[in-house]
């Protein structure tokens, strides 16, 4: 049975978090935070696909391959550490060595992430005395997580946080995270920054095949701007204090951790693009009816992607055609006269076109039902019994604010 | 020798043109045009790739597959006759049907195209009645074609119209084209709306390889928001009156030629870029130094078709990171961290970044740069000697307005 809780990267047994404002691009607020494990903990991550990985990126892959075990993660917002050549990845192992020395671990035990502009070389004193400064105040409680989701935020406007628990043979296991991400969001293996926390005791190598399972149907399924970042990063630790019976086989218990981990992983990714830069309306796109779940997921990414669907879902326009155009390029074939579209939200759900055709809706209705703050579209491709949803949000003229002059 | 000179879709000789307000859906404006030739033409087309095709677009693949010539185009605006069903299908076979008596020519000879809003009939009467209000005014002479170029518009703002001599064997033959498009533009084997004629006696099949050659080139390296439309069709016609022999076969006499279409359909695309919807600069992107030709391509639409690069132009900001970032993942593997940049515009040239990171160049002079209304940014790959040059145009604020309610 699994439970939705209050919580977030410190609900589970064994963690311990701290922030602090460490000047290193924005002022008057926090800018750094770091995660602590009282013991070492199983650690998996996926990581962006694009080809120009940020510094923290080539860190982080390396530790979660080689070490597979972790036990602190150090993140900065403000700059993201990318383009930043030798001097770059030189700062992460000096990042992991300040924070391994006065927590008492090993310097490939600590994570390290970084967001914010690419092209800028991170101001090392500040990175450390930040470590410094955050050690002596690391603390358990939702209190303390909360702080730090707000901490590693860049354009995000809220913080992002989920928990849940799972039932393991008996024991209680938490499984919880924190995000962030706005722009730049166009997830390909992986997210902006996530980081989840479990006290599950479960095998390194099951605990990265359930990550890699749960992150292409959730943080791959949204998209802010088609951009898809060079630092996206999501990493799980496990640090096995539930007292469960260790998951070192699949099978029912390895099933309940997934089933956790894909619902956590999926109440983050929804709340990053619910919260994308600009955004007024969270934008779910579900495709039913595909010849596959994998080619349901492309014909909802493209349409959630696509520009123009944003824009008028943003005038809260029922402008149809845009949908099935977007459909179209998506790379998938299929018979546009088979296709059937709603729009659905809290104020009601509504058949727009039938057969790739209008039903003749009322527009006022179609207005109302996408006047609310989410708002999804349901395309039947009457192909399959394939299905698959994706978010993303609307384009509006806050996002062109934003990012017009994102660097001053 | 090629030499460019005023003129559009009526330069050849054999072509008239004219234009009407039918009422289509506009009011007070021209929305429609139609293209008439003396003597039947060799017919040779792109069209979408999109599998949501619009009701022409099906209509003139038809005609230029089967019947190979053609005489005359009807071209709506305001409409797009997409995702209509058959009765779609059936109103195109009807607006050739209407121009076809009129004009004393067969059905089979009658291109029809449209553009507009998607989802919606065309009105037959209306159409009907602009065939029969323009066959009585069919006119030679820039003026019309000028006027016909603006008849077609939808959000574009300016008409695009582009004309070339060549010779052939010691004879002039003229190419000239009008063109529309400004949203939904991310063209995929073609573009938007494209209408080019000449005079070139032609084989048809060498015609529509010097098409197919040109367009990927130039038409399908254009983009404005990402959305590959259900309408975009370009057609050429040649009527063969200006004496020359007959191009049968490739050599010197067909390469003239496609020189000449290739400056005329890289004028009207680059043209629509900078007229994209909302858009304050025409962003060139050229990449050099890539393994291939190819892969130069992707790698500079990719760039070209960044939202978040896109905003940074609008904001003159030389946030380059978002240029590596496209790069990085267009699916085009690369070093990072050998890439050179630079932006020029006629304001200068600046190099940016060098072996993947920042030459801390003058950001002063950087936005100086950027501060035209055409501005370039040039990649070198260090990989090889595949070049490229992709266009597009900056997101701004006015996108946002003309889409989040473009129906109404």
């Amino acid at each position: 049975m699994m439970k939705v809780i209050e919580g977030g990267v410190v609900s589970a047994k064994g963690f311990k978090v701290a922030h602090t404002a460490a000047g290193i691009k924005y002022v008057g607020r926090d800018d750094m935070a770091m995660i602590y494990a009282e013991v070492p903990c199983a650690a998996a991550g996926t990581f962006t696909t694009n080809v120009v990985k940020a510094a923290p990126v080539l860190w982080d892959r390396k530790i979660v391959t080689e070490s597979k075990t972790a036990q602190a993660v150090v993140v900065n917002a403000g700059i993201a550490n990318a383009c930043t050549g030798k001097e770059g990845f030189d700062i992460c192992q000096e990042t992991a060595d300040a924070a391994a020395e006065i927590l008492n671990v090993a310097a490939d035990q600590v994570l390290v992430a970084s967001t914010g502009v690419i092209g800028f070389q991170l101001p090392m004193d500040k990175i450390t005395a930040g470590i410094r400064a955050m050690a002596p105040i690391l603390a358990e409680g939702n209190e303390a997580g909360h702080d730090a989701a707000k901490a590693i935020m860049t354009t995000d406007t809220v913080p992002k946080e989920a928990a849940v628990t799972v039932d393991i043979n008996g024991t209680t296991v938490t499984i919880g995270g924190m995000s962030k991400g706005s722009g730049m969001i166009h997830p390909n293996m992986c997210t902006m920054l996530g980081f989840i926390t479990t006290d599950c005791d479960i095998d390194q190598a099951l605990l990265q095949k359930a990550l890699s399972t749960v992150v292409p149907e959730t943080f791959n399924m949204i998209s802010v701007d088609g951009d898809t970042s060079t630092n996206d990063t999501c990493v799980v630790l496990a640090s096995g204090l539930a007292g469960n019976e260790k998951i070192t086989e699949e099978g029912e218990a390895y099933d309940a951790f997934v089933e956790g981990l894909f619902e956590v992983t999926r109440t983050l990714a929804r709340n990053m693009a619910k919260d994308g830069e600009g955004a007024t309306a969270l934008f779910e796109v579900t495709v039913e009816g595909a010849r596959n779940h994998e080619e349901a997921k492309v014909l909802a990414k493209s349409v959630v992607t696509s520009t123009l669907t944003k824009a008028a879902i943003y005038g809260h326009d029922a402008n149809w055609g845009r949908i099935l155009c977007a459909l179209g390029y998506s790379g998938i074939d299929f018979d546009p006269e088979k296709v059937d579209l709603w729009f659905a939200s809290a104020n009601g759900k509504l058949k727009i076109a039938e057969n790739g055709s209008s039903t003749g809706y009322n527009e006022d209705e179609a207005t109302k039902i996408l006047s609310c703050d989410e708002v999804t579209a349901i395309c039947d491709m009457h192909q399959g019994d394939g299905t698959a949803t994706a978010w993303g949000c609307d384009l509006t003229h806050e996002y062109v604010n934003i990012n017009a002059d994102y660097r001053s």
